[in-house]
């Protein structure tokens, strides 16, 4: 399909003197992999030198962090951090009441002293290690396989993360790369204490809600501000009143000098999870088994839900984000299945495939013959296997849909994982995720509703007895309850208040086993076949350790013979993409963005949720009281706008910068069209959705007055 | 709303040396107007001299031919007609058989001898002489009002018409313009012996069908071909195989030189009907009354007549242009209520409307006080009494929705109107008037089934009796049947065959008021009923001639006062428009055009009706065999695009010249966001729909190969 608007795209290229239309895209880079991209970023006129850009002590990398979950930056240096408003959404929540709304109202500390405290969950990830740790984790395990690689693994992975974390301030991860071909260490500076500094009104955060999820256009003023306190000492400390804000020596300057179409940007941040190397196997079974399957199980879970609470306000307002998270997981998976639907990914990694095992086969002959067709047929069946099995697990899950049930296995998994030294538990359940458990029996009480879940369990049951043969897991149905028993299950269960589930949290085996908690008891009961179908998973994640990584060194090898560097798979630790401010064509004749503008809000404003934009928003655009934020070229002030950039979940809250470096928006969505990147890349169409920092800047000036922090920050305003 | 595309535009212009945006959009203009329009038309870069543009019997504006409803061109020396698809439907349907399906497959004559008669209802109308007589039509009725004003007029109207019609060659017209300010003369030489030449495929022709009216991305390839043919001594003559190709002198060239985003553009054509003086109050009825009415009863017919036709194929197909047609209607209507719902019309007009009054009572009190005063009560009295007869004209048609009945009321009628003399019958019953009315009684055979019509009228009948009751004219009530007595209408009827509507052409008054066909009986019983309703009708419209031309007298020296040329509502005679090629926004973030290209036609490829693509077509697409119709910008061949041109229905198959005179496109629709601008246009959104010349090309020679037109016609090619 023809792509109009690179038309404009390059006009403008050329009228600025550039020597081309700019470039980027595909490509979630590990910071020390872009001095081999030095060329590239020069060229789409990227100024910061790649070899600072790798250098995680430096800016802007430094200045990058992590929530968890969510990505961020300091722009001050009393560690002040600027994400999205979806996720510092939490802090929000847990500091609103119906007397003060902060949800609907925003909020705002005009001084430290107001700013509020974020809760457990809400955490400042600060990387400042990286280390290739691929020896130490591999060694001797070439010819290793199955359950045992995969507990050779993780014993010294377990072995890594321990040795790093003797220093308490300090949260280590050894995540795998390439699909296991390599390990890196990493160690972030874990705050523990960050506060709730400013959010503007969820209208403004939020504007458009669920509806424009995943949509252009989009008006939505994504963010909100964070600050960073640590003890007296500098250190991370548990929350208190004695804290203070932490020096974050190195923040970003904020340009409100803008972009234009054609402007290159870069994106620093941590995105979750993709599956761009995956195999046209991989790809058929999600698009033709797995995915639908997901699709239907969640539609089913929402409608059970909503009958469930329907008439309860209350009973709404808990599972909302229930609700919400869901929708947000169905809507990413259909519009995958509608991408498979659009674009035949398939076919185009048959012939990629196609490609890579002639070459293979010709490339690893000369050494040594034979290897190449074992390898791949190693690789082929690992796979089908791992398929076969990820049925299974699925039907587990929805045969175990209750957070009763979770909550008692996950009381009762640590009970027998606390017999084993720290070392040997199972991931998880060590004595460093305690508070992680710990929270989220807490937080259940803010998402549950007995009658709900009862509902919930019931019907995966249900729908559990239904699904395929090959669904079904030996010996599982004989162990579930009838779904006409679970009601009695609820009646007599005490697992449903918050109390009761945590008192359980230091009971040892031997007392669950004699708790007539009825959940208890089914966690006691599903526990060997629980911990069978673990077995087996690990069984064949050790299978496929150990050959997708030489699949993997394979393609890496073969795209190096055509002179391309390879990016790993996102795996929620600091990644690079660069890009372009760029339009795209969904259809022939139709060209979106690349930026929407306030009057786009009054457009969209319907005075009903979530199109219900502020009084004095609205007053401010229409009295077009644009101050220093109006765009030279639209005559207004934007609102988002769109980049080729390579991003994905996780990625929200991360910071766009300029070819200098200086904050220019912060990524918060995809367009839909562009949900099939998590598994093949495509250029035309794919576009991350960025919120232009012009702005949050001129909310913050116009509408909500945040004076003290436009006062901390600094701001590059453009020359008059 | 900020318009994103008129970027490009911009800068196109800018880089083409042009020295600003081109311009153009609201006007429909008599072509005598143009000269006021001289230095608008230089400045947007048209080449033609404006004295040129208003002469008739000068290339362009004398290659521009009407069809009747339609709009066409001449295209070669030899009477060859370039005009829609759609407005050569009926020529190409009444060739059309099971075995030789022209509308599936298209039609081509590959030489003169296999043309293919158009039938009746196809002509060409080329205008010859355009005469201002509203002296000779107003002398002496300046204080005359009511119904005799507008007998009066009509009567000198008729006159006038059979003053120039003495020559059968000619068919002239004595329509209004200014809403009764002016009368001119129109004489046009009606060439009633048309063949059809060459028609592509449907799915070429009409690709995207129903679903894609009024709407873009548009891939439609509206275009057909048809040729003039006269008697030896070259005038008009009946249909016969002696006839030869009438001698178009002045044809237009045809470019492939293309267009680009900013380029100026000419439309001439013959645009039906607009409304763009209308006032406040005539606008809110509109909004508020007629038009929810008039959108209400299309849906309750359509779903009558759907239900009346399921099951039989046969039915579906008798009724489906009522269908369409129907279909159109309410899309147009629908559009228009849902522009104003976008756009509050009515308030922009209060404004003009209130700047008028206060200027008009000023600028008139000077010589005559009280005139104006006078004069607006008079305007307002006149409308609204207007308006409360419109309800009750609505309410009659939709009583007696009966093709049946229509039938029988026209025959009466036409008997009675033969007891007068010619010159003093009803306009529509006179001798000239004979053959169009048995061309509508024969068609009807088309789309008319019994069971149908008598489903239609029953559901009518049930409507009516549930209109308020300001709707009901007095005395109607009790002279309609009842509901339940329809059925034994139709069994006892036989004017649903065509022969005996045809036999009774001929029949005297008093004939038919013995005649027991219960049509014929209720139309005579119903004839003094609809007699007095034409009279009321007759009188407010003698009313509204009288003040409303008073009132655009005033608003034209209003605008005049204010330095701008006023044109006249569209009225179907010979209109020139300009305009621009320009995308539009039709919402904040989101840009429309202003081309499509090939690969769209791939994109929205279904394989079902109406996105069912030939497959000789796709393959030249597929193959990028674009040859000399490749785009320099777009890298393909377009297919569509959009102008800022002012047109409206009617305007179909009308020329879109370059500026240099040359035919670069067809007019063929407007976007659904445009549908407003018959009573107001808005520049920023208002687009109309052309077709690219160098699509229906280029599907000329790589997919139909209709190398004979190709070489008959003057094309000129971009330069290599």
């Amino acid at each position: 399909m023809f792509k109009q608007l690179a038309l404009p795209a390059t006009l403008l290229a050329a009228l600025s003197g550039m020597t081309g239309a700019a470039h980027g895209d595909e490509g979630q880079w590990q910071p020390h992999q872009l001095p081999q991209l030095k060329a590239e970023l020069k060229r789409i006129g990227i100024r910061i030198p790649a070899e600072q850009l790798a250098d995680l002590s430096k800016k802007p990398m430094s200045a990058m962090v992590s929530l968890g979950g969510c990505s961020a930056s300091f722009v001050s240096p009393d560690g002040l951090v600027v994400t999205n408003h979806h996720c510092a959404y939490g802090a929000i929540q847990r500091n609103s009441s119906a007397e003060k709304n902060y949800i609907v109202n925003g909020f705002l500390a005009r001084t430290r002293a107001e700013e509020l405290p974020g809760g457990p969950s809400t955490l400042v990830y600060v990387t400042d290690k990286v280390e290739n740790v691929t020896d130490r984790v591999l060694k001797g395990l070439d010819n290793v396989g199955g359950k045992a690689r995969h507990e050779q693994i993780e014993s010294r992975v377990k072995a890594l993360v321990a040795e790093c974390e003797t220093d308490k301030s300090y949260r280590c991860a050894v995540p795998a790369f390439h699909r296991g071909l390599e390990y890196y260490r990493i160690r972030q500076m874990m705050i523990r204490d960050v506060r709730l500094v400013y959010a503007p009104a969820d209208m403004i955060g939020n504007y458009g809600g669920d509806i424009d999820n995943y949509e252009w256009p989009r008006h939505t003023g994504d963010y909100s501000f964070l600050r960073a306190y640590v003890g007296k000492d500098g250190r991370p400390a548990d929350p208190s009143p004695d804290n203070v804000p932490y020096k974050s020596k190195d923040f970003l300057v904020l340009s409100a000098e803008g972009l234009k179409a054609g402007d290159p940007i870069l994106v620093a941040g941590y995105p979750g999870r993709t599956s761009r190397y995956k195999l046209p196997s991989e790809i058929r079974f999600a698009r033709d088994t797995s995915y639908p399957a997901a699709v239907a199980e969640f539609q089913a879970d929402l409608d059970t839900i909503a009958a469930a609470t329907k008439g309860s306000k209350n009973d709404e307002v808990r599972y909302a984000s229930v609700v919400k998270s869901i929708n947000n997981r169905m809507k990413k998976t259909q519009g995958l299945l509608d991408g498979f639907a659009r674009k035949d990914i398939a076919a185009i990694k048959d012939v990629q495939d196609a490609e890579f095992r002639a070459w293979y086969k010709t490339s690893s002959t000369r050494s040594q013959p034979n290897v190449s067709a074992a390898m791949l047929a190693e690789l082929d069946a690992a796979i089908a296997a791992d398929m076969a099995l990820e049925q299974q697990t699925f039907a587990w899950n929805v045969a175990t849909n209750s957070d009763l049930f979770k909550s008692a296995r996950s009381l009762y998994r640590l009970a027998l994982e606390r017999k084993k030294p720290d070392a040997q538990r199972e991931s998880g359940f060590q004595d460093r995720d305690l508070a992680m458990i710990k929270a989220r029996l807490t937080r259940l009480e803010q998402s549950y509703v007995g009658g709900v879940d009862q509902a919930r369990f019931t019907a995966g049951l249900q729908r559990y007895a239904k699904l395929p043969a090959a669904f079904h897991p030996q010996g599982l149905d004989a162990l579930l309850p009838k779904a006409a028993d679970v009601p009695a299950l609820y009646q007599r269960s005490r697992l449903g208040d918050t109390a009761t589930r945590l008192a359980l949290l230091d009971a040892d085996a031997a007392t669950l086993e004699r708790s007539d908690d009825p959940f208890i008891r089914l966690a006691v009961q599903l526990n060997d076949f629980a911990l069978a179908l673990e077995e087996r998973s690990k069984e064949s994640e050790g299978n496929l350790e150990k050959v997708i990584p030489q699949y993997m060194s394979a393609v890496i090898a073969w795209k190096k013979s055509q002179g391309k560097p390879v990016y790993p798979d996102a795996n929620s630790t600091l990644r690079v993409t660069f890009g372009t401010v760029d339009a795209y064509s969904p259809k022939d004749g139709i060209s979106k963005g690349p930026f929407t503008t306030v009057e786009g809000i009054v457009e969209k404003h319907t005075g009903k949720d979530p199109f219900d934009a502020p009084a004095k928003l609205l007053e401010a655009i229409k009295a077009k009281r644009y101050g220093q934020f109006k765009d030279p070229v639209l005559g207004t002030v934007p609102v988002d706008f769109l980049s080729s950039a390579d991003t994905t979940g996780g990625n929200s809250g991360s910071a766009i910068v300029n070819s200098r470096g200086d904050l220019v928006g912060l990524n918060f969505d995809s367009t839909y069209e562009s949900i099939t990147k998590d598994w093949y890349f495509d250029t035309a169409i794919t576009r991350a959705i960025h919120l232009d920092i012009r702005y949050m800047l001129w909310v913050m000036k116009e509408v909500d007055h945040a004076d003290n922090l436009l006062q901390e920050m600094t701001i590059r305003y453009p020359k008059k």
